[in-house]
């Protein structure tokens, strides 16, 4: 076990020095743009893939946070005496060896060693190819300042190849490696799914629903559906699906698509939608399936709240549903028989991440139920174990 | 999700119409012991399939204590508001549908029918083709009890077959199955961790070991040895090596050697063991890896508390592990260094278990890290999902 001081004077000293190591950083990041631009790349991956002065002290301020954050190991979980007089404590430890698996994005390497080292971890980073010059400048940025602190420098370990074949190495040691976690797109996702011999947590597919009640304030409602398709349609708890119930649709519909067309949203809609917003083209059932990640919208006119929830079960991924409705038994009832991550009442389907339900920080929104749901923070990165402290008890 | 009312009263319906239908039971079983027995089963194996009047009676008993405990769905395991006022919930519910693995051992049927149930989930029950005759009466009471009690009758399902593609076949539906716990010996669990495509629990070897320390009390190390070892060798919380300070060992093993061999137990011991130990024999590196199940342990004599850790590292499955010492630090130092489900100081590795920790009932001790390590009640039967509630709240 790793104990707190040290940790958390790392995250500083790495703080520190990646302001200091800027430069170096900066021009290592130019060779990898090159490349990239140079291989092609455009777009949002290639957005990811820049770091600037900014985002690296972004990347400096999220180390401090880290740090500011309490230690997850060493908690009591739970404890008890039993009658017999046996002292019982669970107490959160490490899992152990974790293997980070993500793209072209610097700043996850610091996150995700960040995170994996304050909650007792050691990690193993594997980066995509295309920032390998980058990753290279942070690795070694960790490895100078994890020595420095006193901790051993190989809890923090980097793929030093780029080779493919590496990972799928990795993933068939289970004897040593303890949790995958993929970050990246399905493709990534599912190969390692397919191939990990070890637990994965995964952060897989977000088709968010909005369900828009009859006892809606249509104004809120309007307010939240734009907020949870506009604010950043590319992450995976923006809302992809909106499903309005008959009888606010046409008080709803004709309003919600002018706002909607002005923003540059497209509506691919039922035909009830279609009959009440004049820019909306037809849905098909792979657009009610779809996580967009992009300004479009599948909406469709539905009769009852056991409707949505029956569409929801149907084409939902499981990741974030919300109702807004003013009808205290109807959001009830939404919340009860939605199953998914986190389910909003009379709220933004953004609201679902780490930061904003209180973990102080996420390596990941898990899509499974096992082991750890929805936004995933320091705890989650740990596991228990019961300490029994006797006075020579013996089982009768 | 199912309420807790009728959960309850259907485990209470279901032990009276058990003892009700003792006579039919009793007949199918003996009709399982008959071809059995005609298959050469013999020993442990035939005597767990065996129904007794006293059994059938501790089944129905421990179906009324699941109904006594806490229910498991709904709680409120965290909450909070954060600074813009959204209110915060974190929610225990089901993990949905629950394959179950099992041996031929008709009381697991009830068993696991009921903590599945209880903690609002569905399970499709796989006992041993040995039981299937007391397995379909059980079967029968099971599902005609839910019906009477307002629970669908489909929360629990049997597989009819006895083909053992069966099993592989369903172990291959990840999108119907949420959960495959096997229970039962190493190659009926190598089985399902190898075919199944969906999360495994797990209870595997437990390679246990005590550590007495220079600073013990020697009497209450005898005690708790001859606890650990001799009480019920069979099951996987028993001790199965171990590791004296070799300060001790003069004035420990002799009197040690003595009391286990006259209780039957078969010594392997170290060369240091086998000279202060008159009846051990000498030990090979199998010896110190293995789960025994039976009347035989394992005993190193090692110079320090690092070195019996190492020890434990380096052979021990990370199941139950105890330090018998009366100095503090000893103790400290051991709890913190040792990474098992369980740590005990001076108490028996008995004490691993979920009735002995206090959570009522148990299906099974996870050897794994990931969900839950350590005995398995009701809770570890449950995931969560977060409840978010706003009053419009959007993401700025």
């Amino acid at each position: 076990m790793v104990y707190r001081a040290p940790k958390d004077a790392w995250l500083h000293k790495t703080a520190s020095r990646l302001l200091e190591r800027t430069p170096d950083l900066l021009r290592a990041n130019a060779e990898d743009m090159r490349a990239a631009e140079a291989n092609d790349i455009r777009g949002a991956m290639l957005d990811r893939l820049r770091l600037t002065e900014k985002r690296i002290a972004d990347m400096a301020e999220g180390l401090r946070q880290v740090a500011a954050l309490p230690d997850p190991v060493g908690e009591v979980r739970e404890g008890s005496y039993r009658p017999n007089g046996l002292e019982i404590r669970k107490l959160s430890v490490p899992l152990g060896v974790i293997l980070f698996i993500y793209e072209a994005r610097p700043n996850v390497t610091l996150d995700a060693a960040a995170l994996c080292v304050k909650s007792g971890n050691a990690v193993i980073l594997r980066g995509g190819k295309e920032a390998i010059h980058s990753n290279t400048i942070l690795y070694e940025i960790l490895t100078e300042t994890l020595a420095a602190s006193g901790l051993p420098a190989n809890v923090v370990r980097m793929v030093a190849t780029t080779d493919r074949e590496a990972v799928g190495h990795l993933l068939r040691l289970p004897q040593y490696i303890d949790l995958a976690i993929p970050r990246g797109g399905p493709s990534l996702i599912e190969r390692v799914v397919r191939d990990a011999r070890m637990p994965v947590l995964k952060h897989y597919m977000g088709n968010c629903h909005i369900y828009v009640d009859r006892a809606a304030d249509l104004e809120m409602a309007e307010r939240i559906v734009v907020n949870a398709k506009c604010q950043r349609p590319a992450v995976c708890n923006a809302v992809e699906s909106l499903l309005i119930h008959e009888e606010v649709a046409a008080g709803f519909l004709p309003r919600l698509g002018d706002t909607l067309g002005r923003l540059g949203v497209e509506i691919r809609g039922c035909a009830r939608t279609r009959e009440l917003t004049a820019s909306a083209v037809s849905a098909t059932e792979a657009d009610y399936a779809a996580e967009y990640g992009d300004l479009i919208v599948s909406i469709k006119v539905v009769p009852d709240l056991d409707s949505a929830v029956d569409h929801i079960h149907r084409y939902g991924s499981q990741h974030t549903e919300a109702i807004v409705t003013g009808d205290i038994h109807a959001a009830d009832r939404f919340v009860r028989s939605v199953d998914s991550s986190a389910v909003m009442v009379n709220a933004s389907t953004r609201f679902n991440d780490g930061f904003e339900l209180g973990l102080g920080a996420e390596i990941g929104i898990s899509t499974d139920k096992f082991h750890a749901r929805g936004p995933c923070g320091l705890r989650e990165l740990t596991t228990t174990k019961y300490v029994v402290r006797g006075e020579g008890h013996i089982r009768e």
